[in-house]
């Protein structure tokens, strides 16, 4: 998918909403744990139920690996079903992978061309040859982690290196990699104010933001020092929405606070 | 597997060789491509041939992966096959995983607990919380990614950070996790003189290195810097190896350049 549609589908949706897909057969509703594939079933009403107010949709690929082969088979079938019925929806692959060349274009191989993913999330601490192989992808994007939205971000990236953050080293080092156009970057909305900072290196790059919601963080603030003329951010809501209920209305709970949150963002995209 | 083991290992086989099972359907021998499975007979065949000379075996997850479902499956059979009929063997998931607390929980799970793995390879962007979940279960060993062998080590790992080169601060400053004894380190062979500064650190952590071999570097001058007195070192080994040979001698052939290494080992480990 090229940037130039997901642009035109948040105008379209009055939405840049990502919704996390990271299904725990222990958080789920009970009932479904009858279904031959409850995380399917769970992620299948979740989109059915929120596909209109958001852009993008984020399955974290740990939460799949995590039931084995049976997981990894509820994995293909939501990629294929949201490939298959909402096209105009931009798939992130919540995977945070990252190896030597060679290595990494397997994996670029795994999400990028076998399973249809529009994009993936990325480890920057090998650099360049690590990441370079999911850039190659024409029309794919590379979501590369700058600043992350857990406690353990201070641990490195917001220490100085060479006289900058380094996750300011990797935003900027990252500009000079091949096919860097199809960058983005994972910044987390825990630090509103870094945005400022960030958006002087990249203008122009879309932000996926995790942390609103439950991770804390408000929206309005992201939007204050984040958003540019074509938006450019995706901000990420996974437990608000798809663990709104525990009950049988859970899609229906998942729609009341996917729109909560679609209606503030149609608010500050009319200002 | 605790560590005391992996070394009286090490001292009964006289090998610190770590063979990486890298299956790429394009490198293996063409007969095998008849096999029902030819990525676990591959790997079975090598492991067969070789596992009296080396002491720990490590899969990169990525290969599988890139193979889908029945990647998985074979990742799966492969893992069983070691932990069932050698397992003396101290198996390595090198997945590089990492993400928020609860997730990398998942991948944990995914790894250690129900694929057995002794041990994975994580990346340390994210810090402490995304570190710690893999470190809390009980004789298995988090093997953190330090100074990688690849170009693109030196965007970020060389670089001062706070004063010090990321990856001395990345060695130091997980030596403050909570179960940081279960902590092993990646470094690179290519980088002989880095061992040096990187014992005066750790000088009891096991170090796994790969690059040697096809990547280069030279095994004399790694154990010359990285040895330490219960040696402390799993020298991998991946391509020279399981691609000896592309005939129907490839286990035959692994076996005698495992052999090769395992020889030049006992003598250093003789002195």
């Amino acid at each position: 998918m090229t940037t130039e549609f997901l642009i035109s589908e948040i105008r379209r949706k009055n939405s840049f909403l990502c919704v996390g897909l990271d299904p725990d057969l222990n958080k789920i509703p009970k009932h479904l744990l009858a279904e031959e594939d409850p995380i399917f079933v769970f992620n299948k009403a979740i989109i059915d139920a929120t596909h209109d107010l958001m852009v993008a949709c984020k399955p974290n690929i740990a939460f799949y690996e995590a039931y084995g082969i049976p997981g990894w088979r509820s994995l293909e079938k939501t990629i294929n079903y949201l490939n298959e019925n909402y096209p105009e929806i931009f798939t992130i692959a919540d995977a945070k992978r990252g190896d030597i060349g060679n290595t990494s274009a397997m994996y670029a191989k795994a999400f990028l061309n076998d399973m249809k993913f529009d994009s993936i999330t990325v480890a920057p601490y090998m650099g360049k040859d690590s990441v370079e192989p999911f850039l190659a992808f024409e029309d794919k994007h590379t979501i590369l982690l700058a600043l992350t939205s857990n406690e353990g971000a201070f641990d490195f990236q917001t220490k100085d290196l060479d006289g900058k953050e380094l996750y300011k080293q990797v935003i900027e080092t990252s500009k000079t990699y091949k096919n860097a156009e199809n960058l983005m970057y994972v910044v987390g909305a825990t630090k509103a104010e870094y945005f400022e900072g960030i958006r002087r290196i990249i203008p122009d790059s879309f932000l996926l933001v995790p942390g609103v919601g439950a991770q804390g963080g408000s929206l309005s603030e992201v939007c204050k020092y984040g958003m540019n003329e074509n938006v450019g951010l995706l901000i990420n809501s996974t437990r608000a929405v798809i663990y709104a209920s525990a009950e049988k209305d859970f899609a229906e709970a998942a729609r009341r606070e996917a729109l909560s949150v679609q209606t503030e963002m149609a608010g500050i995209l009319s200002r």
